[in-house]
């Protein structure tokens, strides 16, 4: 399918899609890029990459995919130093968790049509580091692409397969719709589980001594708060003007639930609690009353 | 161990521990009360009960031990009503998840030494009734048990010794105690949850529409979401007090998260990212790195 993939980052996601691409023989040669040593060695140990390279111009020049897996943050930046260094029939993508600043940036850097599309594989977990990568992480879960009017059908074919042959099913989206999308069900979730560990940290009184004293509600609720701090950093500022509407938004339902509390609003609360578990229920992957434990 | 225990309200907890006691052999008749019908034939069917009884007289008359495992908010006018009707050498316990207003009620309808002991088993999941029922619900999990001055110590030990027969870890602590530590681990989260799936529900544009998008963080920090809406709002009334202040405290750390979004403070999300984290790694059952689903 290619011939030499070339992986900027390989950590979680980009460690993932490496196992992908040697257990399906997408590509002959993987070529890990990255700024940590230990990292990218382990990568080699593991067998995930064939090749590492720290020098950037030296590991994608003959690529015919590159794949961006850095924090995003930083990818804006990227898609300037790589434009001018990718073959021009490369087809480049990335897996950031936000898409106008990056796809914004490759627009403004390729030339048309552009053979770089955005995409983003809705699938992770709290851990990092390629250690921590496997094959299936992305099987039965969804990968966005937004590529616009400017995308080169071809490259958008390219990336679609790439990832159905991971097990995803791939959607298109534009990308402002995914930012909106991916602020509500994602960013916000996790600001919000960071908060909450913060609060529990700081109660007077017990603070951290607190912790032992929490179920299995607390554990889950909170697993998203031990995710990558610098990855989640990125997010916060990528997808800043999204974000301010969904935290402004929490915050209306959080008052209007804190005041039913206040008022003793026994009524209002049962109801919005048997709301929320009605909605709940539509979550993939929310077990359904059948497979509870009990059962 | 017991004679007779009955068990007010067959539910997820009041069913488990039935089952328990059926397990372990720790009496030799089980009678179940509660209000609905289904759910007690349910009960018999399934053989976590011996007996089903509708008439709260006749149900616990000859108990040895009688344990309320109904909604929270009840249980204060339960304490009224079943203090004349019990046996005067009947231990008798709760299991909800507030203890203040349960524990007071029963010192000011019991006669002293109380034989009434206040009990909390900090296990639960998403689901109720018997049929989520599970014997394993309260191994290695903590109960916590709130005796005052005015306990029985014979009461006391007997309802430890039932709890331990559970395989769980009793801890001893005050009333007030109590219902501030849950009030943080576990009220706190739950109204968050519970705000977060509303807004989420009422996200314009794609509303519930959005919910396929989720991932995996989002089904577990959601999962609470799904919990019992009128024993939540039991919980919320009944620890009013403590929860205002977990909220306030709550919203307050919010707050302070929304303005380092707000003015791009990368370094100042960063660091609480990080701290988040690491107070996070303290929770039990939060999976150690070597754990990882790609080890």
């Amino acid at each position: 399918m290619f011939e030499k993939i070339a992986i900027v980052g390989v950590g979680l996601i980009g460690g993932s899609l490496a196992r992908v691409v040697k257990e399906k023989h997408l590509a002959s040669t993987v070529v890990g890029l990255g700024r940590g040593s230990e990292n990218l060695q382990k990568a080699l140990e593991l067998g995930v990459i064939d090749v590492m390279e720290y020098d950037l111009a030296s590991g994608i020049r003959d690529a015919d995919l590159v794949v961006l897996a850095t924090p995003v943050g930083g990818l804006p930046t990227m898609m300037e130093r790589i434009a001018p260094l990718v073959r021009p029939d490369a087809v480049v993508t990335d897996v950031g968790s936000v898409k106008a600043p990056v796809v914004h940036a490759a627009h403004s850097c390729f030339p048309k049509p552009v053979r770089f599309v955005g995409g983003h594989p809705v699938a992770g977990t709290e851990y990092s580091g390629v250690a921590a990568s496997f094959a299936t992480l992305f099987a039965d879960r969804r990968c966005i692409l937004t590529p616009t009017e400017s995308s080169d059908p071809d490259a958008v074919q390219s990336v679609k397969t790439l990832w159905e042959a991971a097990g995803s099913e791939v959607v298109m989206m534009d990308v402002d719709t995914h930012d909106q999308i991916m602020g509500f069900v994602s960013h916000l979730p996790h600001v919000i589980a960071y908060a909450l560990v913060h609060t529990v940290g700081r109660a007077e009184p017990g603070g951290e001594n607190l912790l032992p004293f929490t179920a299995g509600g607390f554990r889950d609720f909170t697993r998203i708060a031990s995710s990558h701090p610098e990855m989640w950093r990125d997010i916060c500022l990528e997808n800043h003007d999204a974000l301010m509407e969904d935290l402004d938004a929490f915050e209306d339902v959080f008052r209007e639930f804190k005041e039913l509390v206040s008022c003793r609003d026994g009524t209002g609360l049962e109801g919005r609690f048997q709301e929320s578990r009605r909605i709940r229920a539509a979550v993939p992957g929310a077990r359904p009353r059948e497979e509870s434990p009990g059962k």
